[in-house]
């Protein structure tokens, strides 16, 4: 596979999507701060503070993160890097036989919510160019009470069906990336999934850019529609004293996954990352009693 | 190296000085649970719980939690298994050339104190047997104060001191063990060390067992004496909202050390050890702001 004579204009326009993307969930967000009338309305409506970090050995990015009311802890980060891969690393990823340079960029985010009632997310999607190019990424929803946890809830089945139009509107096999998300989100040291599911995937690539690039979009604004929706269902439920703990104990499920198993993480810190964009992700509060 | 004759009678010796110590340990910290004055006083006195656990290929153990007012959490556990290592796993150690059988026994504790001028703090001892035999452990402290957090600090000069003369006593090499703490407990990714050090030390042979044996007792008492005698000095010291804060962001290093880097915990929650008996040394309560 070569690449498209066009690859750096490719490479533009992604890396401009994506920041559109951010700057669109961003807003989103900040709305949803400003919108809540139930709990912790009494305080301030939270905003993104963006701030940027450069790669020395190229490139760079823009965290952005909020601590806010509806929100205790969102972090929306951008990011266009390119350099060498390690030779270690260069071994694992594809169209590296002639050499080890890449470009990548992409989005990132994780959302954790003040109310139990509102479920936790993550969504990322990115553009890799090697000696090939693809996309990769995926959103899945973590709901943090037990009762909310089920295939049947509504938050869950609409997730599921924003991402699945995502897929099937671009021709993408829906099936094989909600399954690919469902083994790929599961602690296998307690035998349970992180949340109920999503779509997780890895070197797309149709042989068609610009379809691969429409479902990347497609991905991002189901996300931007859908993840608002469900914070607005559920951010005015009263919650109690053992919704917060279930929420604290359930997110220390989170920090697990993370920290064991999710290869961006663990292969991130091993190498030098940014410890701070990398690490973003945790939560702010969690308990093992 | 073939095993000493009376192996079995020393296995004996061994887990029964693992119980003995337990009892002993257990004792002190309720004792403390009675004993403070300051912060917290108004509360009852914490006790333990024990929890006897089989592990269904052979031996067991007992957890022994508690969650009181001096100790939001410690665990003090023992146990003394015994089977066939795995095949991969038997390559990485010692005398399993002529077959993957193992004995092991020992204690591990893990104590989360409440004050954040009281350190944190973990131990561990155990005997080892394959086709040869050995000691591992040590013990390590975690103060959770960066004002607190340095070698001239009495509580660490002081527990340097007791794990010092714990190693000399008996001959061994305390520099040596020293050095492997250091190294051992050192979070890459942040590039600092876990907490103000101690010893670590694994395959340890002198060809004297009961040499051996004796030095792994005095690591236990040493333990046993200064670790209740640096809480005694800082249980009543007032703290801040700010020291509380700080105490639960340090907390948040000691997961980030257990999940990416300690062998004993990524190894037993990659093959399907006892999750509650390993986890429970993750704090009670911990923040990533």
């Amino acid at each position: 596979m070569t690449l498209p004579l066009d690859i750096d204009s490719k490479k533009a326009k992604a890396s401009a999507w994506f920041r559109e993307l951010r700057n669109a969930i961003v807003a989103e967000l900040e709305a949803l701060e400003d919108a809540v009338a139930g709990p912790h309305a009494d305080r301030a409506p939270g905003r993104f503070v963006i701030e940027p970090w450069d790669r020395p050995a190229g490139g760079g990015g823009e965290m952005s993160m909020l601590h806010g009311r509806v929100f205790e802890k969102a972090g929306v980060h951008i990011s266009t890097v390119e350099g060498q891969f390690s030779e270690d690393f260069a071994k694992q990823m594809p169209g590296t036989a002639q050499g080890a340079s890449f470009w990548a960029s992409g989005i990132s985010l994780i959302i954790h919510p003040w109310n139990p009632n509102v479920p936790a997310v993550h969504m990322n999607t990115r553009m890799i160019v090697t000696g090939e190019q693809w996309f990769g990424g995926g959103a899945d929803l973590t709901p943090v009470l037990d009762r909310r946890r089920t295939q049947e809830d509504p938050d869950t089945v609409d997730f599921h069906a924003a991402m699945k139009k995502a897929c099937t509107d671009n021709g993408v096999d829906y099936d094989a990336y909600k399954k690919w998300c469902d083994e790929y989100f599961y602690l296998a040291h307690r035998k349970e999934p992180r949340g109920t599911g999503g779509i997780f995937y890895d070197h797309h690539n149709s042989g068609d850019w610009d379809r691969d690039f429409a479902f990347t979009q497609s991905v991002g604004n189901a996300f931007k529609h859908i993840y608002p929706d469900l914070v607005r269902r559920n951010f005015e439920t009263a919650w109690t004293d053992e919704d917060r703990n279930e929420q604290l104990i359930r997110r220390g499920r989170y920090v697990e996954f993370n920290l064991l198993y999710d290869r961006g993480t663990t292969f991130g810190l091993k190498t030098g990352g940014n410890v701070n964009s990398i690490l973003s992700s945790m939560p702010p509060e969690v308990r093992w009693p």
